[in-house]
């Protein structure tokens, strides 16, 4: 790094370059945040443009917005010309307006309608997604004549493991991966090697979705086509680790009462992180109101025994835990596609066995340790377990029925996890210990 | 389906096959799933050698142990010959002793070989997961060679995308992608079109790094290479997903008081999904002790004002929840590498920071609430206040510290999550709300 930099002050920017070319373009992409503005510019300009357009799709958005700042633009539409399709559309969606404004200024006719047309597409679809940049054949082309085609336009495209044959309206009618271009005879007709028994998505299927085939089919690129059956672009499976992730994300942040966001935590102010948590926050807490009712309610009970208080926290934690199990477990079964709603008489069968199981051990164990060990009261005890087995039932069947009925109300089931789960058990937890405790000891 | 089956029954095993080949082989495996267990081995039988290979590798456990139960030696060592070698380890692995012997007994000496040899690399290393199967080229080699030479060899390996460039010692040289290949002069040398900042795995590197450096670099295959630099294998990205996938659901699973697993929900066993559950929860069951232990000794301030008892699950509901988003962003930005433990500085700052602002806004609407709205005595609502406000720092500090721990100590991140942190959160929320009170209400 330093080398480099010298280079650059002793006015020396081809050894620059040649240190910079030994690199990966993710690792000039990482070395360039480093550097300060002015050298970041001038580090960008002396690397070719094939690799500048690389590093560029690599590089922060704060970066990128900097460098089409200080660039001609001749040197712009250079760098527009060799991002792929989908790069660009990310790049331009995350930019102001004076940033797109100077790009698209830069972009021939037809580059600039694809643009606007991808940019047309749902957010999260998977024409917002999709690349332009693929290889189409014909299924009357030979081999050769497939290879010489490849030759001719495969520079500029994304990936060419997977060529696209289309008829003369576009239609998708096979694919074929490269290995069988290069393993057969020269004088076959695509025709005649093409799998015709190929997945393919639609422009408005939804991305996670997408996300399954991927995982499902092990390709390594799909292709996308619209109502028509018109082959409009592809999706790379690089791009779906990002979604992967991204969905992951936003259940761990929804199952943690957290609005989902996309920043980085370091990257993100004091400001808004208190946003993304407040709205939840005091959401759970209002609805809090509802224990303290219900413990005013039993006011007499409490004070005539008022070590049942002690275990209030003992019971909503165990229960909140045992509901937030369940609930995890059917909120990542429907997100992987394991479950369905219909499988929810399955389910609730399941839980309300394991409930039992569990149950039963919690209270049994817990019994051993209040009534022997720390030597409370029979009774008191007693009520304690009891309310302890009804508590892990009821979150257990709770937590996992949640789930389902917010996916059946087409509510992300993420939502139905361990805050507003507890916050739910708390309740109900609360009326069974207080009521059985009045049961019991006739008060 | 049923066409199928009724061809089978009509004795036309050709027509059945045909309506099967039309099919893609994922969805081919998923229909064999649904038959019964002769039909299975019927159709398995009259699929193309290739095809019955990759089909093999998307069933089920239970259905590939029955199909080398029926298989005859012959048959069996046709599908292990067309399976990668990663796939045929990872079935290896799973399969009860007698069915190994019958596969192993069933291949020639040099895969018997390799396949012990990849078995031996420890679980979740590059090594358990890398295939075999790629095409290795010379330095000296023009392109036209290297073609001849993916022709002559190309037929079996898992993908030609990456050619990998070695020395007489197996050493890793450089990488050609196919398409410079394709895209070349035939006359040009390797040497010249390699690249050689190419990235590459230890075989003993963990599988969540190796998954760090698919997502950073967004390559589709890369290179294994020994400790001294041998090439011996390959890891494809189909194979990332699914590691992916694991590490979060063990993430999901950890930080929601689980034991991991890796059985489908439907398929587990209400007697091993109790099993996942109870462990946990006996652990936070029995340290939420402590929660008791601090209102018996508050006993006294608690029978003179019983109405203290309505607020003890909002306070402890809303530090729980707040200390859960802390560790869900802490734990998140050190799984995906965004967060370092020395960045614990920074992640402190901001956490008071953060938990200031929420705090005072859900303390401040707390009281609005309690004091306006309920009624409540302005001593206990200012009690329950100062309370939140101090559980609520208190939450995100130690929510925010506890996961980078738990990494200082080399243990996984994640199992500081919302229930561990809860209990943590509790015992210190009670200790602030009864000595406040005591101390304001002069108990």
């Amino acid at each position: 790094m330093e080398k480099i930099l010298d280079y650059i002050k002793a006015g020396k920017p081809v050894n620059a370059r040649a240190e910079l070319l030994e690199m990966n373009v993710v690792d000039i992409a990482t070395l360039l945040e480093d550097v300060d503005r002015d050298d970041l510019v001038i580090l960008f300009r002396i690397l070719p443009k094939d690799t500048a357009a690389e590093v560029f799709s690599y590089l922060t958005k704060v970066d990128r917005a900097h460098i089409i700042e200080s660039l001609t633009d001749k040197e712009i539409s250079g760098i527009i010309d060799k991002l792929f399709m989908d790069d660009t559309v990310d790049f331009i969606e995350e930019m102001p307006a004076n940033i797109v404004k100077k790009v698209l200024k830069n972009t021939d006719d037809d580059t600039r309608k694809m643009i606007n047309s991808l940019l047309s597409y749902p957010d999260d679809s998977a024409g917002s997604i999709m690349t332009t940049e693929f290889v189409d054949i014909k299924k009357e082309m030979t081999v050769m004549d497939a290879i010489a085609h490849i030759r001719k336009t495969g520079v500029d495209k994304e990936t060419i493991d997977t060529l696209y044959v289309i008829d003369s309206n576009r239609k998708l009618e096979g694919i074929v991966p490269i290995r069988k271009i290069l393993l057969s005879d020269e004088n076959l007709l695509i025709e005649d090697i093409m799998d015709t028994s190929f997945v393919y998505i639609y422009t408005l299927d939804d991305q996670e979705d997408v996300a399954s085939m991927f995982k499902k089919y092990d390709y390594f690129s799909m292709p996308v086509t619209d109502s028509e059956n018109r082959l409009v672009g592809i999706i790379t499976i690089d791009d779906i680790l990002d979604i992967i992730e991204e969905e992951n994300e936003e259940d761990f942040a929804k199952m943690n009462a957290l609005a989902p966001s996309d920043e980085e935590y370091l990257d993100s102010s004091v400001y808004s992180l208190a946003k993304q948590r407040i709205m939840w926050l005091l959401i759970l807490m209002i609805s809090a109101t509802f224990t303290g009712i219900i413990i005013r309610q039993y006011e007499s009970v409490l004070s005539s025994v008022v070590i049942l208080a002690s275990f209030i926290p003992m019971l909503m934690d165990t229960g909140g835990n045992s509901g937030s199990q369940s609930s995890t477990l059917i909120i990542r079964g429907l997100a992987l596609g394991e479950l369905e709603i219909a499988d929810y008489p399955k389910i609730l069968w399941k839980e309300f066995r394991v409930s039992i199981v569990v149950g039963l051990v919690l209270a049994f164990i817990n019994f051993l340790r209040i009534y022997l060990l720390e030597r409370v009261d029979f009774i008191v005890s007693l009520t304690v377990c009891i309310s302890l087995f009804a508590t892990v039932v009821l979150a257990k069947v709770v937590g996992g029925m949640l789930p389902l009925i917010a996916k059946k109300f087409k509510l992300d089931p993420a939502i139905m996890a361990a805050p507003l789960v507890t916050t739910i058990v708390d309740t109900f937890a609360l009326m069974v210990y207080f009521s059985t405790a009045s049961l019991l000891m006739g008060l």
